[in-house]
């Protein structure tokens, strides 16, 4: 069971790049709290979604701290991975670092945790680890 | 000072009324949990600013339970109030209240309480009552 | 009936407040014209719903001036009224407040009138007032 | 002069082709009322700029009739039109016409009217159609 | 059989114009390469659509030359055309033309070719040119 | 020369996940052409910027199929890698994988190939590799 939960806490990883554009900053040049937060939870979303194959709908989301400025002009990775597995529920973590547009090397700007629930059809909570993925089938029901 | 605070906290109250179409929902039909994130940062940055006259960046989001989902066809309401003040920061309690199109009545969906601090043109913390509300004067020195 | 009408009235009333970020200005660095008139369709269509509670759509907009442009780095808080009910139809007025983030009080820089009627499932207008809120009972019938 | 009003209205003619996709509409499956109007304020800016090539500003609509509705899975066609000329202001007319995407053939169904001034870099009303033009020379001092 | 066609490639013609204000350009201040694809892959769908009255697919697209940047505060005007017709593809050219808020005359700024098939209902290819327009109706049956 | 040319291929690897909602699909229920191109385009040139860090713009996009339809309810991964390095000029890949929610595995859907070219600040052409990365210095001069 527990390599089970491993492989697919590798198979779930997930990466999404942006450049941060204007578009997506507020008036003192810096990326918006909520728009971090609207990638982060999408990100998050997908690796637990990758780990259940499962319908999953966003729990919670943790303390978040903003303390690192985002400013325009940067590249923004946001890197998703399952941490902890319950029965029915996933807790995905967040980084997103930052780099700049000009030079090599990231820095940690965020992180966060989102926790998901596993549904059935009747939105009723069901196991994130559905039978077929114990018994080694890669396909689950929806 | 009190009455100063308690006056400007009366102030800063904010609404934000939206409906939630089809554009803003996911495959489950529900609104996506960063949209709502989205929304309670925007309210709730603005009532820090109402309540400060200042700069106000995003220092912190707490742990958010989305357990009521927000169906698509319902308006959502949300109104952001200023809760604690310290010298350079404040707290602000956003709560989602969801309705029917169709029916009278409100159910809170989701609160949300956000971190702010104030800052100057160096971007480094700055006292969120400036002193011309303490003297008096409506207007702050942005 | 005109008791109900009046606590209709109230009931309906809807504020929407809202940052004007550079995304939403144009080359002037003030609010486009018509992501003005977009954003009253929206408040106004949400106070004809909550005071009818039916499918509503919009049948018209009266003559609206924009003397008062609205710059980049501004709050502006858009508040409905249903102003006048006929059988099957609502008027409802739109006036746009413009507040700086940095100083109180606020100024009138927009006004609009949006006329709306409820319609019933095969799309024909019906009562504006369905006759369970005439009987006191506050869900209507979609 | 008057050679030169029609011929400017001749080279101020838009045009602007859209489909109407679903997130475009309501959940009554129509275009928002409140879209065509930030379309239709756009298309009349362009009109009124190619006339005048100076700065131009909102300044009011006119009553707009929403009768027809504009289903999903459609595609309107926008055509401005200068119709007015004063001396620092301009009244646009916009047709709004819908065609079925599974059929030849327009039928109209929203006519609205925009008034702008030209303004100068001091955003006061200056002439519509600068000296230059009148002059027989094609490019206005912005 | 030839004269239906050069028929139904004028009636397709179709034209967008477009102000590119800051939120569609990147931090060069000119038109992302992207948006303007998307913009393009849009028009060309239009004409597609309007020449065939079918349900059509995009297929491809040609090699694109950006070599003339379109910069914030123009207009750009989309025309697209159908200039290649096969049993059930058509091959769309899209121009982009540019022109300074301020000043008459346009710049060809980007030429693409999109191809396209119409299919049925079964998503499989069918005639471009339905039996209803070689007979002379001008309403196709998606 | 060579091994930093592959050094910096390796850090220059952009990844990109999506969930493709219901927002970004067309009336077929598939991935819109222009949306996945202005996501392809996007991520090439993160990746370019990463290779070169310099300012990058775009020159042209080579012919794209569209063959394999990308439907809504799947998460695509766009993975962008510099395939070609010209001494002012770059060739990024880009190739699009679908996977199902609710199974595991990729098909690949689309593959693309764009070029750029590094600009100083005059906007001339100047060499993907700057001195300094000859140098060793992980810091480009924008």
């Amino acid at each position: 069971m527990q390599a089970i939960i491993e492989e697919r806490k590798r198979l779930s990883q997930t990466r999404v790049t942006k450049a941060v554009f204007p578009q997506t900053t507020n008036h003192h040049d810096t990326l918006f709290g909520g728009t971090a937060l609207q990638w982060m939870d999408e990100v998050s979303f997908i690796a637990a979604t990758r780990f259940s194959r499962q319908r999953i709908v966003t729990v919670s989301s943790d303390k978040i701290d903003f303390n690192h400025p985002v400013p325009a002009g940067t590249v923004v990775e946001l890197v998703a991975k399952v941490v902890e597995v319950g029965r029915t529920s996933l807790k995905v973590r967040v980084d997103v670092f930052v780099e700049s547009l000009y030079a090599d090397g990231q820095e940690k700007a965020i992180t966060g945790y989102f926790s998901f629930v596993a549904v059935g059809e009747d939105m009723k909570p069901c196991p994130v680890l559905p039978q077929s993925f114990i018994d080694g089938i890669s396909e689950a029901r929806p």
